[in-house]
C-alpha cells in the first residue's frame, strides 16, 4: 500500500494530496472546493475538538450557537470588515424550488425571492455582536466569554484539502470586555492556549506573534498568530487570535454603563483555530511511508496484529491479546486488534503505517513460547522485542517517548530553518532552496512589505512577541529598522 | 424572576415562548426563523450530544463530514425527496458581494452566478450516496455506519424556538448494507436507541411506532418514530429512523458486488434527532415556576447559595461548602455554588429554579452549628433539612430518585393521556379536550387521514410496534379495520 505514495523529494504537494486520501482522512466532494471528512480524519479531529474544548472551559468559556446565515446589511456595517470577506462569500438569494412547467425539471422559484440577501457566515463578528447588542447593558453583564463550534464558508478558487477549502469547520471565540486592557490579556491568553495545544498535543513547534497591519484580520486592530513550519519549508499559520477594540461594538452600537455610571462601547476578542490544523498535522511530521501521528492525537494508538500459520495458532494468539489489550486499555491506552483473515501481516503492517498508529505490536507463536512481542515504532522505525511481564507500562512510556520525539524533531528542523539575512539577495536565496523563516529588518511600511511579496511571493509571517530591538536597515529599501521580523513563503 | 412566567393554564404557548426565553436557553436572531441557542441551553445540548455519541459510537458507528451544500440536481434525483424538501430550502445562487458603483451599497455581483444553484442541505442523504459510490464496490466495504453532526436548514414559514426553526442542529446517521434485513435491523437498532435516550435520560417514555405512508419520510420505503406527550396534550415526535430502500442507491447508481459475484444495489438507512428534542425537555417537565431539568441532563445538578449575615458567617460557610463542593464532585455531580454578593438568597433561588437546577442546599449560620444543610427539590418543591454526615451519598441517592420521579410522572401522564375512541363524535371530543393520543380504528387509506386531519388537524402519528391485532371499523368511513392506530394534535 504504502508504497504506492509519491515521495516528499519527488512531489511533495503530491505526497500530501496522496496520503491525505489514501490514509482516509478526507475528499474532495462533488461540490466545488467542500470536502468530505472522512470517519478516521474526523476521530483526529474529534481528539483536537476535545482538548481544545476543555481548554476554553478550563479558561471559563462556554459554548454557545449563532445562526449560519448573516444578513447582507450586517456585513457592511464594519468598513474592514466587509472589504475583508464580500469578495468570496455565498449568497443565498431564494428559499424555494419549484417544478418548471415547460421542462418540467427543478427550477429556483423566481417568485420566492428573499428580500435582502443572507451570507453564508465567513465568520460571525457580525451576527454575534448583533446579539451581544441584546445581552449587554451594564459592566455586570461582562465579560461574555463563549465560543461556537461551526462550520463556516469562504468561496476560495483554489482549494486543497484541509488546508484550504470553501466550507471548513472551526471553533470561533468571541468575547466582550469593559475594558482594553482585558481584551487584550484575553487574545493573548488564547493564543497561548493555542499555542500550547499545537506545542503539546499535535508536537509542533509555534513561533508566536503579531501580524503586520496588511495581513490583520478584516476588522482588527491587533492579530495574534501562531506559525509553524512545514517539511518543505513553507510556513502555516496555525491560529489566530484578534484584539478588535470596539470596532465591532461601533458598528453594532453595544455600550455598557460602567461602575462610574458613564456609558462606553464594548472592547471585543475573537480568536479561531480550524479543520486547517489537520493539514498542519499531516505535513509537520509525516514521511514517505504515510502518517506519523503524535500519540496524544491518534485515534488508535497501538494496533496489534497477530501472526499464525493455524487456526489454532490464532486462537492462542487471541486469548493473550485479549489480557494485554484490556491492561493497556485500562491505561486509557486505544488498543486496535487487526484480527481480519482477509490480508496477510505485511499488508496490515503498511496499512497502519500510512495511517500513523504510532506502535504497532506483532505477536507469533515463537512470541507466545518466549513471552515476548515484537513492538515497533510508527516514528523511528525502530523495532524491539519485549517482554509480555509489565508490557503496558512499557508501551504507555514508549507512547510518551514518541510523543516527545517527534516534537523534538520538528523543534531542531525549525531551528535550523530560520535564517538570519541583511540583504536582499541572501533572502532570495534562502526561499529559493524552501529554507523555511527567513528573519530579516523591514522598513516598516506596507508598500515595502507588498513589493517584496510582489516580486519572492514572500509574507511577513509575524514580529515574534519575544523579538529584541536590534538597529539594522531594511533588506529592500535600506531605511533604518529596530527589529527583525519573520518572513516565509506560506501556506 | 420566576413570578413574571405566564403560567401553563393561562397560555401553554406563551408560557413555552417565555420559559424559552427566561431561562436563558435560546432567542429568535435577526436572522428570520434562525435561533441564538445561549450558553446555559447549549450546555443541555452538549449533555444530550455526548450521550447520543456514545450510544452511537457503542453501536458501532463513526462521526465523518460532508458538504453543507448540496447541487440542485443532486436533490432532484430522488422523486420523492426532492418533492418533500424543494418546497423549503435556502438555495445558493452567487459567490461574491461587490460595491455599486452608482450607489457605492454592497450588492451581489451579478457577474458572480453559479452555473449550477446549491441548496443548503436540509438533510444529507444526496450528498452522501454521491460519495458512497466511491466507497463501495464489494460486500466487503459494507456495512459503512456513519453519522454526521451539522446544520441543516428547512425554509419553515412559521417558526418557533427549538420545536421548528428554520435553522436547526441535528445529527443524522446513514447507513448501507448488503441486505434489507440487515437495514431494517439498522432501523429497528437506532429506534431503541433514540427511545432508550428520551426515556432515560430525558425521562420522557415514548410511543414506538411506525408511520403511515402519508407520514413517512421523503424517500424512504418504511419511517419508524418515537412519539412523546407534552403537558397540553399535544404529541411531538421526538425522533425517527427511516428504512430508505435501495431508493438512493438507486438515485446514485451504488452497486457492490456480493459474496456470489452479482451485483445489486446497496440498502440503505437514516436517523435523527435535532435540537427539537430540546423543546420536548422543556415541555415535558417544566412547571409555572420555570424548568424543571432531569438531573442527568442538567448541567448543573446542585446549587448551593449561602445565607448569611456578615462577613464573617459568609466565610465560615464558605469554608464548609468548599469541601462539600469536592464531595460531590468526586462523585461526578455538577454543583455550582452561588456566593454572589450582589443578590439576595430569595432571588437566586427564584432564578435556579427558573433555570431548573435538580437540588438546592441552603446553608446558614444555623445549619453551621446544627451541622445540617436545608435541601430543596426542584421536581416536587418538597423541602428537607439533612445531617451534614455523608451528604454527598445522600445527594447521589435523591438525584437518582429526582430522575426516577420525573420519569414516573410523565409516563402516568400519558397512560392517562390515552383514550381508545369507537366513533368521530368521541374521537373530536377527546381532541377537543386536549386529552393527549387518541387510539382508533383508521381503514388504512390516504384519504380518510387527510380527511381526518383537515376535520380536526390530527394526525396519525404513529401505528404502534407492539399493537394488537383488533377487529374494528373506521371511525371515518366505518370500513373495516384490523388494528388501532394513535392519532393526536402534534407539534
Amino acid at each position: 500500500m504504502a508504497k504506492d505514495l509519491t515521495s516528499r523529494e519527488n512531489d511533495y504537494s503530491q505526497w500530501y494530496n496522496e496520503l491525505v486520501s489514501k490514509a482516509d482522512l478526507a475528499e474532495h466532494s462533488s461540490v466545488r472546493g467542500c470536502m468530505v471528512i472522512k470517519p478516521y480524519g474526523y476521530s483526529i479531529w474529534e481528539k483536537m475538538q476535545a482538548v481544545l474544548d476543555k481548554k476554553f472551559k478550563d479558561t471559563g468559556h462556554s459554548n454557545a450557537y449563532f445562526p449560519l446565515f448573516i444578513p447582507k446589511s450586517f456585513l457592511s456595517k464594519e468598513a474592514a470588515h466587509v472589504e475583508g470577506f464580500a469578495k468570496e462569500c455565498a449568497v443565498v438569494t431564494h428559499y424555494r424550488l419549484k417544478t418548471d412547467p415547460e421542462t418540467g425539471g427543478v427550477i429556483v422559484d423566481p417568485e420566492a425571492k428573499l428580500e435582502e440577501e443572507l451570507i453564508v457566515r465567513p465568520t460571525s463578528e457580525t451576527i454575534i455582536w448583533n446579539t451581544y447588542k441584546g445581552w449587554i447593558q451594564s459592566y455586570r453583564d461582562l465579560p461574555i466569554l463563549v465560543n461556537q463550534w461551526a462550520n463556516v464558508v469562504r468561496w476560495e478558487m483554489r482549494t486543497r484539502l484541509f488546508l484550504r477549502t470553501a466550507e471548513f469547520l472551526w471553533q470561533e471565540g468571541h468575547t466582550a470586555h469593559a475594558t482594553a486592557e482585558e481584551a487584550i490579556a484575553e487574545t493573548e491568553q488564547m493564543l497561548d492556549v493555542y499555542a500550547d495545544f499545537v506545542e503539546n498535543w499535535m508536537a509542533l513547534p509555534v513561533v508566536k506573534g503579531r501580524k503586520t497591519p496588511n495581513e490583520r484580520f478584516a476588522g482588527a486592530l491587533d492579530t495574534y498568530c501562531i506559525e509553524a513550519l512545514m517539511q518543505d519549508g513553507k510556513a502555516l499559520q496555525a491560529g489566530t487570535s484578534h484584539f478588535l477594540g470596539q470596532n465591532f461594538a461601533k458598528a453594532f452600537d453595544v455600550k455598557f454603563t460602567g461602575k462610574d455610571g458613564k456609558l462606553d462601547y464594548v472592547w471585543a476578542t475573537s480568536w479561531g483555530v480550524s479543520t486547517r490544523l489537520m493539514g498542519a498535522l499531516v505535513m509537520a511530521h509525516s514521511d514517505d511511508d504515510g502518517l506519523v501521528l503524535p500519540p496524544k492525537l491518534a485515534p488508535i494508538q497501538v494496533v496489534v496484529v497477530p501472526i499464525y500459520k493455524s487456526d489454532e495458532e490464532a486462537d492462542k494468539i487471541t486469548e493473550v491479546v485479549k489480557k494485554l489489550k484490556k491492561d493497556l486499555e485500562d491505561k486509557g491506552i486505544s488498543v486496535k486488534y487487526d484480527n481480519r483473515d482477509t490480508q496477510r501481516p505485511g499488508f496490515k503492517f503498511a496499512e497502519w503505517e500510512l495511517k500513523g498508529v504510532p506502535v504497532r505490536i506483532a505477536i507469533g507463536a515463537r512470541d507466545l513460547e518466549n513471552q515476548t512481542v515484537e513492538v515497533a515504532r510508527r516514528d523511528t522505525k525502530e523495532k524491539m522485542v519485549l517482554q509480555m511481564n509489565d508490557l503496558a507500562n512499557k508501551v504507555e512510556h514508549l507512547l510518551e517517548e514518541i510523543q516527545d520525539n517527534i516534537y523534538q524533531k520538528a523543534k531542531a528542523f525549525r531551528t535550523d530553518s530560520i535564517t538570519k539575512v541583511d540583504t536582499y539577495e541572501e533572502f532570495k536565496q534562502v526561499l529559493a532552496n524552501k529554507a523555511g523563516f527567513v528573519s530579516a529588518h523591514w522598513d516598516g511600511t506596507p508598500e515595502t512589505e507588498q513589493q517584496i511579496k510582489d516580486e519572492t511571493k514572500a509574507t511577513i509571517r509575524c514580529i515574534p512577541l519575544d523579538n529584541p530591538l536590534e538597529e539594522g536597515k531594511c533588506i529592500l529599501t535600506g531605511k533604518p529598522s529596530t527589529q527583525r521580523v519573520l518572513f516565509a513563503i506560506a501556506y
